[in-house]
């Protein structure tokens, strides 16, 4: 029924493969909420890219892959995928479509999913190598925009995303989704505490600078400009409410996205892209923390 | 059971409301699907804000509302709402509950939804006053991302979007919700044959320029700079497939936006937004089309 490393026996050749019903299927269902994920400190990552992110950042020793459920048609299309999660000592079980279906959140699931380790480390450690850019999101609650600001982090090549204040779970299964594997890419901290966030990137050395609409200068303005080739801790508020007053007292300076047509606004995505990809380029200007 | 100007009734004060049995409700039920869209050359637009602007472009004579339906609690809520469509002209039909919900593509319906005119133009009417700055979408099937780049695209000032090839109807409803009002900002045309959109946009004396994640430059090289600063119709492929190696070579050039981080790529939303965004900046630059 289930197959690890050395074993002779593959998914979807002999046992019978477990059902909806089975315990192991019936556990890690728990995760698709978020008090389950929270209890077990696992989440779910689902579909081949996932995987295979998961497995490369599992053999990095970045994350920890407990076990993988496989439906059989789908060791059936991609034998390597499975080869290279028993290889690296993950134990993968067969399970039947229904049962692949009640652990996916998709539409059409792919029929592989794993169950890692959760993956957030306390603030500290997250900025811990001092990187030079990161983002802090305060009290976001899309998980699809939770996972495309991750993917956004990411290839813009911030070193690290701190979900702060009452914010969405970022192992939401959603979110691992829209992150296409970039949860995996860098160090993820969540803490309630927005001062303590705040206080732990000024130890770091970055200077917290808020995307707000209402911000005296825009990102093309000289004085934007200055500020962002420096490290930066890029402050982003929730997608109904953006920045409470409050925050934005606590923060070093503000900025706004300029708005050049009839649009009252960007989304929170695109406008941490917008913000994120200028401070990478002003970081390496010369003159900037990378020039 | 409507309600014209100059009537002393008023939704949800007498006639019985209209059902999702309805002939009205029935007929307008048919534009949540693409052929009823097509057939009727019209589309819904939902929702508080949706509604405010498609009545704002009525008024201004840019966009057709033809009529409106709302719940007794939604008129009760925001009477201002429901007296601006009588001012302006907009039979206002009450319906039920479960009326509005057959007219709704959300979980939770606000209980207003308007029909409107189809807005979409030829190309040659889309960039007759030859906008700087275009963004063309060629075989793009995410309602969601339709939408939401023709925000980002309203957002960084361009001056038209259009559809090519074989795209998502950016009429849908996921896509009108995505796009916050901004379809009723800027014209929008489809237009199924790639080399006329392209050809059009070089009679606008606009530059095609592919988002290409293989191209030789990169956005914050000084060679893409150079280009971004001209009349610039940006190119995006579809989320899934990028631009097709034969569509890149009918283009003038393309600009890959940098990866710096581990992420494989930006999702279609995200790289539309840097993309304009960074020749919005560059086109304000001295020396710039704008500059």
């Amino acid at each position: 029924m289930s197959t690890a490393r050395g074993s002779a026996r593959r998914p979807g050749t002999e046992a019978a493969p477990l059902t909806e019903r089975s315990a192991r299927v019936v556990v890690a269902r728990k995760l698709t909420r978020r008090a389950g994920r929270e209890k077990a400190g696992a989440f779910l990552a689902e579909g081949a890219q996932a995987v295979r992110e998961a497995l490369v950042a599992h053999r990095a020793g970045t994350a920890g892959l407990r076990e993988a459920f496989t439906t059989a048609a789908f060791a059936e299309r991609q034998p390597e995928l499975v080869a290279d999660l028993l290889d690296g000592d993950v134990r993968v079980h067969e399970v039947t479509e229904r049962a692949a279906a009640s652990l996916s959140e998709t539409v059409t699931p792919q029929g592989v999913v794993t169950v890692c380790d959760r993956l957030d480390v306390p603030v500290s450690a997250a900025l811990a190598v001092r990187p030079p850019l990161v983002a802090v999101l305060v009290g976001i609650t899309d998980p699809g925009n939770a996972g495309t600001v991750l993917r956004v982090a990411d290839a813009a090549g911030a070193g690290a995303v701190v979900f702060a204040g009452d914010s969405v779970d970022p192992f939401n299964g959603k979110a691992v989704r829209a992150s296409t594997g970039s949860l995996f890419h860098l160090p993820i901290a969540r803490e309630r505490d927005v001062d303590s966030v705040l206080a732990a990137c000024r130890d770091a050395g970055l200077s917290p600078l808020g995307a707000d609409g209402h911000a005296a200068h825009d990102l093309a303005a000289s004085e934007a400009r200055a500020l962002l080739g420096r490290p930066t801790a890029w402050v982003f508020g929730s997608e109904a409410h953006g920045l409470p007053d409050e925050l934005v007292a606590r923060l070093d300076s503000t900025v706004r996205v300029p708005i050049y047509g009839q649009a009252e606004s960007l989304n929170l995505a695109t406008a941490a892209a917008v913000c994120l990809y200028a401070s990478a380029r002003e970081q390496r200007e010369p003159g900037g923390v990378r020039g």
